[in-house]
């Protein structure tokens, strides 16, 4: 991630987005407070670290009954989904794209799967999980016509390269790729780069270490 | 990722499976020399954090013609695969489930996907892209037969609670856990907690940030 000041940490975004999910559950079994001690160790990390966050967030409404989990949702709500929806293209509907697109489906989340794009002329003029398939010649009408702020690249790697320049051309602010080609998009887009094989490597070179000290 | 002291740091680890892939990319195309500044405006970092990158492994012969990459190649691959290959096991054969299967699959690394788990009837006993699938009841044995050490994580989020024990009691050493519930194991296994969703809600909210800027 580069390319901007920011006011609150990527870590910190990353776990208010998880403390979230975890509150909404909670929420949704009636549970109405909750310590930050136990909001620690659903995510394996410490107490400290959750007050921190909440205290760069503003939050401090910690009671003796712990945080109210109504309140600290919305909370996060006005930092995460401050500007309202964000519509998002997909690049790419082979079984990844497919994955994704289905994941967020009905999540009722803020960010929604408008367009998905594709070179299969099988895909394109038809609606995949009923999110119409464009061709890449479309992509910069899509893009406008639907307001699409973020595409993630669920392409092959090979093809992109290609999606650069369109990508800058449309005017696109955020770009989450799960290639496994880096992409680099000059200052004020924002990337994410963000391939399996780089994570699933990480955790056996971490499970070898760890078989190594025994 | 905790519960091991690590000598080489973790996002250094990142970068070297994404520097190997670059390599290889750089190999197959008849290249056989590269500039660290070169790597690096690839992977969007600057050349002093490649060179520490490479220093931190112990890799020191930067000639006149830059990193010789197939000398680079086999060194990397020392540190990253050590240990040979690594069996992996996939629970939860869904789109995700089946996109990551065929994403590893016949890509000639030393992580195989080599079973896969799901509930459903129709998929188990069968083979899912060559990969034979088991019900969640044979897994310990599944496990210990096929010298599983790695399990990647792509049932439902509401079935990630109930899936701790059974891979606790297998004797599993790594977990890429790809749903939105976060997972806690013992010290000692590794545990990568890698939710689409968080990803994507961090890009929107540095998106929305650079857009406050202007």
């Amino acid at each position: 991630m580069a390319g901007l000041r920011n006011t609150i940490p990527e870590k910190t975004v990353e776990r208010l987005s998880e403390y979230r999910r975890t509150l909404l559950s909670c929420h949704k079994q009636g549970i109405t407070h909750i310590f930050s001690h136990v909001l620690a160790g659903i995510h394996g990390i410490t107490a400290v670290q959750v007050r921190r966050d909440l205290m760069l967030i503003g939050f401090s409404s910690d009671t003796k009954k712990g945080y109210d989990v109504k309140v600290l949702i919305e909370f996060i709500n006005d930092i995460l989904d401050g500007g309202g929806v964000m519509n998002i293209g997909v690049i790419g509907m082979g079984h990844l794209g497919q994955a994704i697109t289905k994941y967020f489906n009905g999540r009722g989340l803020k960010l929604r799967i408008t367009a998905a794009f594709d070179v299969d002329p099988a895909k394109t003029g038809t609606e995949i999980d009923g999110i119409p398939c464009y061709e890449m010649s479309e992509f910069e009408d899509v893009v406008a016509n639907n307001d699409i702020g973020i595409v993630i690249v669920s392409s092959p790697a090979s093809a992109a390269s290609q999606l650069v320049l369109p990508i800058i051309n449309a005017g696109i602010k955020g770009v989450l790729n799960f290639t496994s080609a880096p992409l680099n998009f000059p200052q004020g887009i924002v990337v994410e780069n963000y391939d399996i094989t780089t994570i699933l490597e990480k955790v056996a070179y971490f499970v070898r270490e760890g078989e190594e000290e025994r």
